[in-house]
C-alpha cells in the first residue's frame, strides 16, 4: 500500500555538528536499508529545500507510522501524509 | 529531469456529462501515450481525491509546461509543481 | 485500517430540490448499509456545519477511495483524509 | 456530548529526556483513567505525526477544558475543537 | 452551555430581491424569537462586514446544530463555532 | 463601543513558575478591575486553549489599546480585535 | 476615530456593462462626498489592483459600518476593518 | 511616491530591557526625524497590537528599502509593503 | 524602477472562444509593445500554470498601475506585487 | 533552463555579529561569482524586505540545487522556487 510522504528537515542552527553528522548519517543507513527492503520505494530531494518527497510501500498505517517516527530526524520534521491508490489510467497495474 | 506535479480536477458540477466522458477519455488516452514514452513515469490517485500524484521525466521546464497545458483537463485543473533532484540517501542513480 | 475522513458539503443554492431530496437519500442509504457492514465504523455530524467527521475501517487505501468516490455527494464534497492506527495509550487493541 | 479533539505535540528538542520521559508517562496514565471512565472515547495516533485524533464524552464545555489544560503535555500541544452531534444518517442512537 | 458563533453570509448578487427581502426578515423573527427565549444571548453586527458575532446558551451540541441549520441564512453562511466555558478570572458564576 | 478580542496566550515552556505565578495574579486583578468598572464587559475561556474571547465596552480605538498593552500577560499574546455594533435583529438598544 | 479599510472589488466579469458604470458613478460620488465632509480622510490606490486603503474618520464603530454597508459596491466588496489610534511616536496630536 | 506600511513588532520577551528602551527611543527619533521630513506621511497606531500602519511618501523604491532596512528595530519587525497611487475617486491631487 | 509582477489568469470555463482568442490577441499586442519600449522587460511562463512572473521599469506606482489595468485580461487575473531594487551584492548598476 | 528564486533571510537575533559579517561577506563573493558565471541572472531586493527575487539559469533541477544548498546563508533561508520557461508573448528567444 502506497503512501506519498513529503518531509521537511529543520534542524536547530546551533546544533552541534557532530551530532548533526551522526544524526544524518544513521538517517541515511536507515533509508538505505528500507529501500533495500522495497518498503521506501522512492526518495528524491526537492531542489532547493532540506526536504523530500518519498513514496512508501507498506503493509499499513501502522508500519507507516513506525518507520516515520523512529527515525533519526523525526524530531526535526515537519510531515505531509498522502495516502495512495492505483489511478486508473496507470499502464501499471502496481506502479513502482 | 525530474518533476513532482500534483493536479487536482474540478469539473463544474453541471458540465454536460458527454463532454465530460470525453474529455476524461481524451485525458487517459494521452496519459497513457506520455506513460508509454517513459516522460510520465507514476501516476497515482490521492485516496479520497479526485487528484493525483505524477512524477514527470522531461528534457527542461518547457517541455513540462507543454504537456500540462495540453492536457484535455488543464483548464479545470488547480496544479502544484516541485522540481525534483536525486537524493543523496537514495540507492538508485536515476530513480525511476 | 482506519481512516479519519471529514467531509463538507457544499450543494450550488440553486440546485433542484428535488435532485438534492433524492441525492441525499441516497447517500444516506449508501452510508448506513457500510455503517452495517462495519466499515463506515462512526459517523458525526459537526455542530453547526453541513459537515461530517467519519471514522473508516477498510482493507486498504484504494478501497477507501472507492467507497469515498462512489457517494452520491462526492461532487460537492471538500475532503480530508487522515490515516490513522493505534496509539500507544489506547486501552484498546482495535480501537473501535 | 461529544467532541473532536486533535492534539499535536511540540516538545522541545533540547527537553531533558528524564523530564519527557515523565511527562508523557503521566499523561500516558491519565489517558488510560480516562478512558477507563468513558471520558475519553476514542484515542488514534495520525501515521506519521506525533500527534492524535480523540473523542471525548463530557458533560459539558468546561469538563472539556479541565481535562484538557490538566494533561501533563497540555503546554506543549496545538489543540483544535470541534463540537459533534449525532448525525441523521448514523444508525446508532449514541455513535460509540 | 455557551458557544460563541460567528456567521458571514454570502448571498448570490443576483438573488431576486423578493425572495432575499423575505430570507432576511424570517431570519430576523427567528433570531428575535431565540433571544427572547434566551439562547441566542447576544447579537452583534461585525462593522463593515455582512457577519455577525453571537453567543448561543444550548443545552447541548446537537441543540446548538439543530438552531443553526434551520436559520433560513444557513444555506448562505459560513460559520465558526466555539465551545465557551467559565473563565477563572471572570467575576460573574454564568457570565449573561 | 464594544469591541470584540480575543487572546491566545504563549508562555515560554521554560518561564520561571513565580514569575508565571505572578504575572497571572496581575492580570487576574487587572481583569477583574476592568469588570467590575465595566469596560471588560465579557470573559469567556475558549474550552481547550489557554485563550479568551472577551468583550470590551470602551470610549474609542485609543482606549482599548491603552487597556490591552497595559495587560502583564500582553507580550505573550496573540490578539484578533474585531469592532462591533448594534445588530439590526438585536432586541437590545445596548446588547450588554 | 480613525479606521484603516482596504476594499478589494470583485465585479462578475458578466455584469452588464451599464449597471457596472451607474454602480461606479454612485459610488465615486458618494466616496467624494464623504471626503469633503472628512469622514473619508485618505482614500489611494493600491497599485495593479482593484483595490484601495482608505483612513476613515468616524464617531464610532456604528457609524463605520452603516457608511460601508451603504456603499453601492458594497455587495462586491471584502473588506478588511483595522481600528487605528495615535501612535506615540507620531509628531501630530491628530494625525491627519 | 507613496507606500503603504505595515511593520509589526516582537521583540525577545527575555531581551534585556536597556537595550529595549534604547532600541525604542533611537526608533521613535528616527521616525520623528522622518516625519518632520515629509518622508514618514502617517503613522498610527493598530489598537491592540504593536504595530503600525505608516504611509511613506520616497523617492523611489530605493529610498523606501534604505529607510525601512535603518530602522533599530527592523530586524525584530514583520513588514508589509503596499505600493499606492492616486485613486480617481479622490478629490485630492496629491492626497496627504 | 522595478517591480515584479506575478500574474495569474483565470478565464471562466464557459467563455465564448472567440472573445478569450480575441482577448489573448490583444494582450499579446500590449505586451509586446510594451516590452519594445523596454518598461515591460521581462515576461516568463510559470511551467505548468496559466500565469507568469514578470518585471516592469516604470516611472513610478502611478504608472505601474495604468499599465496593468488596461491589460485586456486584467479583469480575469489574480496579480501579486513586489517593489524591487537593486541588491547591493548585484554585480549590475541597473540590473537588466 | 531558468527558475524564479525567491530567498528570505531569518539571521538568529543573537547571532555573533562577527559571525554573521562573515557568513554575508562570503555569501556576497559567492552570488558574485556565479553572476559572472551567467548562472545567477538576476538577482533584486525586495523593497523593506531582507530577501532577494533571483533568476538562475542551470543546466538542471539538481544544479541548481546545489548551488542553492551551498550557500553560507542556506540554513537561514526560507525559499521558493518556481520553474519558468519562454512566454508566448516574449519578444526575446531567450528572455535575460
Amino acid at each position: 500500500m502506497l503512501f506519498q510522504v513529503e518531509m521537511t528537515v529543520r534542524l536547530p542552527v546551533d546544533m552541534d555538528p557532530a551530532k548533526a553528522t551522526q544524526l544524518k548519517q544513521t538517517e541515511k543507513e536507515m533509508a538505505q536499508r528500507l529501500q533495500h527492503e522495497g518498503i521506501w520505494r522512492h526518495l528524491w530531494r526537492m531542489a532547493g529545500h532540506y526536504a523530500n518527497v518519498s513514496i512508501f510501500d507498506v503493509r499499513d498505517n501502522a508500519q507507516l507510522h513506525d518507520i516515520l517516527s523512529q527515525l533519526p530526524l523525526f524530531p526535526y520534521m515537519q510531515i505531509e501524509v498522502t495516502a495512495l491508490c492505483r489511478h486508473p489510467s496507470s499502464i501499471h497495474e502496481d506502479d513502482r
